[in-house]
């Protein structure tokens, strides 16, 4: 089989046989075939898309490219979590303590922030002394111990994926729900897990924009997820303003400790409550109800937050912060951004405001540039809030005032203020499930 | 501007600006665009397509890739013409001759055959002594002294075609209307003629293989000649049976003589006529009539057949061949297919004759691989000949054996013989003009 037929096949239209995905997987890999060949048939995977079954098979190629963590010697059931991103998305870091208090072995390994979205690692790396890079075998002794552990991707998973995403983000290749299903799914299964949480953001600050492509999304999810025979579920919520009130990366981990403190915001709270307890379902087989008392047992007792402290001890970082949250990196400078007029705040815009994190230090433009853990924003007022003219919306942290001007204009245009607050979509819009 | 814009919009469907295109252009001629780059950007014009202006546009932007000839200093009309290509598609050395005896200046430049069809040059450098790698000076005083010389294209016309083109070859990137539109009119503009006569093919032995997508090829490079402003028109023509009774190079070279000497097969003739008459009558605006009335003068004086001969000559080849065809190249071997049933030859598959005569050493599979001028195939009976079981249908003329039975098979599977013949579409089926 020459690969031009593989993509001439795509091209016309036909789904490709797996001895054909293969041939592309594995010389993405090895190198063996062009990156112009590569960036041709991403293209036409892209118009022409890829069927459940041709989807499922390139992410078990993606998968087979690289090594699968065996997590069979952990006592217990594994559930993974994963998020397609979002702005002030610290999901993860209350998540993983609160299910693991709760009886669920939580392994994650996260990435790094890029563009307008954090990262699950830089918000870690806030701590002082924690270490994203532990070895699998430090891994497993954490989750042993602490029942959660949350790391870096190692470069021995899905090394196909890291080669074609590299691929698609500059052949304009990167907007297709087959390969990003591939993507994400090669990743999430080679972690091992027994079972796997999705939340599928979806809005003006997500990847996804609208509910019908999130939806899609999570559907193809889930069935590669059944094909590779880990139980998978995708909430689809919504990213439209910011998740919680945090921005930035320590002040997201305040915010984490808040929330494990019974505390905090009420949507960040329900998003976390909710998800921790898809998780216990999955894993013990209990039922909504008895999973949502085990996970407020868990917060309400201290044993969330003993569970977090316990995490970022076996990390190597300084857990007195959760006691102390002034021990977590600090902006020297302050800037509060005021509403311009009366009216209730009818939508802080996540992607602006991520964008103006980023000029502020928060955030990466480009994968690998450094970044500031105090920057950030922290939102005073939130959708829905009656203001008055002069009213403190936005705190912007900085320590380098070069991007304050961008940022403060990005900040600005982001707030939107009318007569009334318009009728908000539920924060969570349903589950997809396994047919 | 990125690149990576240029290939999101149109991977989205939307119309390339003039200077994205000529980003692409420049950057595939100068190699500052990556070919992962240019590749996929190829795929989604393959499946978004282009519309007339962006397909001006491109060619426009391949043109000026390289440099034009300047024919200005030519006394006369210079009408330049192009086949998409065929099996036995020997027209143009004929043609050239004919028009030049009948006043029009015919400047060529030809390629080499690839695959089933044939090439121009490799038909002329079967005839001792003919260089096709005449300089542009040598070119041009050919040009005045007998008004036609037919050489290789050079490198500085469009490199851009010459690197686009070998990248589409390996990126299954070649079937797009806009692309082939494209490669064929920036090389034929940037030939410099005044007017330009296309012989578009359709049917089993062309590129096209549907007489729809013919005209839409046609439409589109006579479009681009009106926008270069260059005078086009578009013969579409037929494709199915290979043109007169001689596949293979030495061969094709006798059947033109004969074509000059007013004999040989009719539909050869024909087109051969037509096509000149038209050329005629874009030189000097004669109507129909009085055109083919010079045309017909033209062979039947002999003029025609001097000027290959002065033609031959002024290439330094040997021009005795045109009294003495055995002068030329002949294979030691022949092999005789015969029919295998009584009846009427309903078919002669083009493309299967085609292959068949690469596998005696005719043409090549790849670009730059040996050929042998002598081998080839004689048709003895053609489409609507009656015939008798045993009969001679095709000689097969070789020196080289190890081709021969994978030869025979072919020429056999191409042979089609029914009870009676079907009704034949007309070998020319229209012209396609400027609107």
């Amino acid at each position: 089989m020459h690969f031009t037929e593989v993509i001439a096949r795509k091209r016309d239209g036909h789904a490709l046989a797996r001895d054909a995905i293969d041939l592309f997987v594995n010389g993405a890999t090895d190198g063996s075939i062009p990156d112009y060949q590569l960036s041709a048939l991403l293209m036409a995977i892209v118009l022409r898309g890829m069927d459940d079954e041709e989807t499922a098979a390139l992410t078990d190629a993606m998968l087979r490219s690289g090594v699968r963590v065996d997590l069979s010697s952990l006592p217990g059931t594994t559930v993974g979590k994963h998020s397609t991103g979002g702005v002030g998305d610290k999901v993860s870091i209350a998540l993983a303590p609160l299910a693991a208090a709760a009886g669920v072995i939580v392994p994650k390994m996260s990435g790094r922030g890029l563009g307008h979205t954090g990262g699950t690692l830089d918000k870690l790396e806030s701590i002082p002394g924690y270490r994203t890079d532990l070895s699998v075998a430090e891994f497993l002794r954490v989750l042993r111990d602490v029942g959660t552990s949350i790391i870096g991707q190692t470069a021995a998973l899905a090394p196909a994926d890291k080669k074609l995403y590299a691929l698609r983000d500059v052949t304009a290749t990167v907007e297709s729900i087959p390969l990003i299903a591939a993507s994400i799914m090669s990743k999430k299964l080679a972690e091992g897990s027994s079972a796997l949480v999705l939340d599928v953001k979806c809005g003006r600050g997500a990847f996804m924009k609208t509910e019908a492509d999130a939806r899609a999304l999570a559907r193809t999810l889930v069935a590669i997820g059944r094909q590779g025979g880990v139980r998978t579920v995708a909430l689809i919520s919504r990213m439209d303003a910011p998740l919680g009130r945090a921005i930035g990366n320590a002040l997201e981990i305040a915010e984490c400790v808040a929330i494990l403190r019974g505390e905090g915001p009420d949507d960040l709270q329900a998003l976390v409550r909710t998800i921790a307890a898809r998780m216990v379902m999955l894993a013990d087989g209990s039922d909504a109800d008895a999973a949502a008392r085990t996970v407020a047992r868990a917060l309400d007792s201290g044993a969330a937050l003993a569970r977090l402290q316990a995490m970022i001890t076996a990390h190597g970082g300084d857990a007195a912060i959760v006691d102390d949250p002034g021990r977590l990196p600090q902006a020297a400078n302050r800037r509060t951004v005021a509403a311009s007029r009366n009216g209730v705040v009818a939508g802080l815009d996540a992607a602006l405001l991520g964008a103006a994190a980023v000029r502020l230090g928060a955030g990466r433009e480009r994968a690998g540039a450094p970044i500031d853990h105090a920057a950030g924003i922290v939102l005073e007022a939130r959708p829905g809030d009656t203001i008055t003219r002069g009213d403190p919306v936005l705190h912007l942290h900085y320590n380098d005032a070069r991007g304050l001007d961008e940022a403060l204009r990005l900040a600005e245009s982001a707030i939107l203020v009318d007569e009334a607050a318009p009728a908000a979509p539920p924060l969570m819009m349903g589950w997809i499930e396994d047919q």
